[in-house]
């Protein structure tokens, strides 16, 4: 979204001054920050019942030339319906864009974006492609059993997949959750690293959904501490994250698959209680050359800790940015008060500069 | 179906005198064998170019009272779409019937039999629910991009499933499988055993459609040997072998995931040679009560090999039972000859009784 | 160790005001809160070069009468040697006490520990057992190559195991680890919390061994902050961490594999960076009795809640009860600095009553 | 063992007219085709009641230079004692060579070659090392529980480590072991097989010692039917099936890992019956140079054929050099009878030329 076409986007959590980490952001704090990765929402409002919506995370390099991109996926638990995980497992690749959207939908999206793929140029004679699917449940805020998401949802969040830094919050997948007692939805962020001696991006972008006491720079922030007792939004069942992390390093998929396990890892430093019923999930994949050199597993710290930091920040971007909204059956879930959260951090002397 | 609603049914394994194995099979020799086990077809053949499908595996304690079944999926080799593999790994349940399709179809089927679930008794609050969905690839025989599969085919499937033994060879989601070089399709099993001093019953139904050397009693009757040089139907790529287990054994999903495991060993017995290409899964489920007392680990190797036989047997059912079909392309996949199978078999003293 | 019988213990977490999470730790906040789990040390120190040795956790129930207890291990970072985990895997079992010790010598504690075990009443005609072993890489400290441990030192503290509240930091397999830049070694933490309807406890001994920022409360403690620059004690190659969780909950393997996982996430919260070399392993052990009614997957969140908490805590109790350390080629591990830990956590409005 | 160095050497399969599979064997059909690899035996027999040993494959490649091959690790049944296997299973990669000895004696021998790899130059510094050894249950000919592998054996296998064609049979870690109803012991066979358009070969050695009914080119070769009513040898508790897997394809780990599957699979060819207490695991490596190409997975057809036949002939080797035997508590274990064998086979019209 260029920047003069709506209202000013809200303060992300750096811009609040809080600057989780010790590595540096990529230029926009943004999975797009790698390069040839493209992000896309459909977001999906009716009435006062349906808030939910698709974001598909888009690497451009899969076409008719390239076929697959290695990947793998880590289950930090599999409360979920992940569409494609045992083929990632076997083969080590992604053969097509990642689509995040809403539990019961999941199959739905599965479908139009399989469509999608057989559509496109080179795959005329294609009978066999592993779409990859991701969900998180909406059904607090959403009407959810209706099952509003349609394929021209899915074909405009691959549409309109840019390489801009993509919209935060109530947007996309992220139009209906809700984490950690607040308003959530979709948020992103980005370090660079270095790695065996070359400079790479790590992105995240997660759909945040689950439970836990929000957790900003090891502070309390959970509804309790900021709004009062009995004040955050209740966690609804089937509460869920899922994280996407992309890179250009050369890491092959064994290595991703460690790689995933670290950003789930990451949930811990805001917060998650990693409960029973919460789908949490990592997907990642590399959009590196595949004539690269490898990369020993060695050098491959710089890129866990970037995984841990960018998740954290992401997590925070997607509370922040999110809004105050009211949805199916009147339910209400509340932002995360910025004055508050602000004035807490303060007192602790968390805050960085800003 | 009933015996009279129809053409004789192909003969099947056994009642040709070819009887693997050395327990004894149920009364059915099918899946249904198990109490509770339902199974129901849907058979979508269009003009030359739709042989394909849906076929039901439905538990009936499945619904309102009991919302899961222990359960486990062992991944062969996944090089497969099958829907809903990581809850099942992570909880150890089924809550749905288990479906079997086409490649190209198991996400509209995923959500058809999700639809179906939605409006059951019983789940009219329900948000979340992880439906199972296996698949081969019917695409040599059948126009597998045209997706032809529609709700109303998933409901026919669940709705006429029965405790009747399921017909075999092509029908339901076998109408256009291929396997070890001749027209395949559902074929399905079962042997009595005992568990820790109680009788049981382990039933497996197969979709068959993957590459290999028949091999039928441990004699080579591949297409090279029974026909000629090049006569066997060419192996289409993405070819898979989904199988499923049912017993009413008290065993946990652990133990069912252990159980699994040799129902994929068991396509070694059958000429499978496992190849990249192949979504070999076994999806095992218990109907027993939960109250039961858990069976011992050293109890289980009746089961295990309950699972080999049934494998065995179900798939030289699925083949024995199909018939010559043309499709797609004007492709065709020849049944195996019986005459020329049985004259080898008596030959190499194979044969039983009969 | 009576509390008679040497100079007073080192201030644990919570006597310092540094209290954890939000669940009632047990009597003693000690693995040793689970009834029928017992702790042995045996501290081997030689000169300036050895500081090794073994800690056991013996479960008093394994024995004659009762050959197993359900159990699972979860691979955090497979990087380390870990004994007996394909079997556990297989059989959600362990059959002998946990032991821990380093990294070099893990073999031969395992062979004593399997020793012990065939010489155990009942076990007469044992031809096969699967011990389990932990190890981090102590070598930092002592001289490793050297594989100090004898069969002596496993025996006792087999032999040594008792059901007080197990000494931590410098002792046993604790002896010579250093973590989060400190010296480290042997922690201990415990919940009672209340599992669908019945009061349960559930205990963690850790040996910690890895790299990261200590962060105690959410505040930043790392020696950076606490000491200066380039104070820290520098991080050991293979570096990792054991965690063992005892519970006397009815859960199962499949549900001990989520709790051990859960473990695993707690690292997060006192800074763990999750490095390639660090062996993160947990092994979740239930003691209670097989009859027991299987507990809902849907009660497990305090447990859940409470391995994440306890192992926080017990992190935190390695690191505060160790001391200053000097050991092999002169090398150095201070503890961590109350003093200026106790303020800094006091300026952050951390603490609670203390 | 060079030809002249003793009695003539027991006629294996091949030169029997047993030649199962479609593929080529390499010069020696046996694991040591594969260039750089090496085994050595140290068979330990005493008196009436020690029938073990141990057995070392050696990649030549592992040492100063190349610390480490591609690896992988597949459980088949993980009722076993395998050591290693995590680190495997994260890192991808061996260290050291394979060992594989009896069940309680695999924690000595994996202490003896950890300190063997210590001494070794260029190794002055490690502190860490990943040993990988395979067990099998020797304990119905051996005194097991007296664990008589000592350090000096270890280095024997090591030190003998030859590229010649290994000993099969009653040797090394198959001294005792019993396999479908025979004495059994240790086998080898190998395949060449072209790999994206490159010649390779694929070997396998197996230490045999598990149940079923033994099937001869698919014709059952079971006591029952060669020799008479019960008149096999017993099986043992605790039987099982140590696979090692070498080739000079360059294959990944993850490949390795779907190669190692693919062995285990091997094992429903001869009979197994994959019961619940036989420890099964395939550990497959590479020992092409890392900077080969990488192979497409669509190129493992041949590979997974290779290893599929592979373990089919190596375990008819081990059963068919192996030669009765007498051991601990007067027990017997009886050689396959090789004319009642050819008899039948030939009865069967399974013999080919011979």
């Amino acid at each position: 979204m260029p920047p003069d076409s709506g209202p000013p986007r809200p303060r992300r959590a750096r811009e609040l001054g809080i600057a989780p980490g010790e590595l540096a952001p990529g230029r926009g704090n943004a999975i797009t920050d790698v390069p040839g990765v493209r992000v896309g929402h459909a977001t999906v409002v009716e009435g006062d019942d349906i808030r939910t919506g698709v974001t598909a995370i888009v690497p451009t390099a899969l076409g008719a030339d390239r076929r697959t991109l290695p990947a793998a996926i880590s289950v930090g638990n599999g409360y979920g319906k992940l569409v494609g995980a045992t083929q990632v497992a076997e083969l080590g690749v992604i053969e097509t864009p990642v689509a995040l959207t809403a539990t019961l939908s999941a199959h739905r999206v599965a479908d139009a974006l399989l469509g999608w793929m057989l559509e496109r140029p080179g795959y005329e004679e294609t009978t066999s492609i592993n779409v990859v699917v991701g969900e998180t449940n909406d059904g607090f805020l959403s009407d959810i059993r209706r099952r509003p998401i349609t394929d021209d949802h899915v074909r405009e969040a691959l549409r309109t997949a840019s390489a801009d830094r993509p919209d935060e919050g109530c947007v996309g997948a992220g139009t209906g959750t809700v984490a950690l007692g607040y308003k959530a939805g979709i948020g992103t962020a980005s370090r660079h690293v270095e790695v065996a001696g070359s400079p790479c991006t790590l992105g995240v972008l997660v759909q945040s959904n689950f439970a836990g006491r929000l957790t900003v720079l090891g502070v309390d922030a959970s509804p309790d501490v900021l709004v009062g007792p009995d004040a955050g939004s209740p966690t609804p069942p089937g509460n869920s994250c899922m994280l996407v992390v992309a890179t250009d390093a050369a890491v092959d998929a064994r290595q991703l698959g460690r790689l995933a396990k670290r950003a789930g890892f990451g949930l811990a430093r805001v917060g998650s209680h990693f409960t029973h019923g919460s789908g949490d999930y990592a997907i990642a994949f590399s959009t590196a050359s595949p004539t690269g050199a490898p990369v020993p597993d060695a050098s491959l710290n710089g890129l866990f800790l970037a995984a841990l930091e960018s998740v954290e920040e992401a997590v925070l971007n997607s509370l922040l940015t999110a809004t105050t909204t009211s949805g199916y059956r009147s339910r209400r879930a509340i932002a995360v008060p910025r004055e508050a959260l602000l004035d807490r951090l303060a007192d602790a002397g968390a805050l960085g500069p800003g």
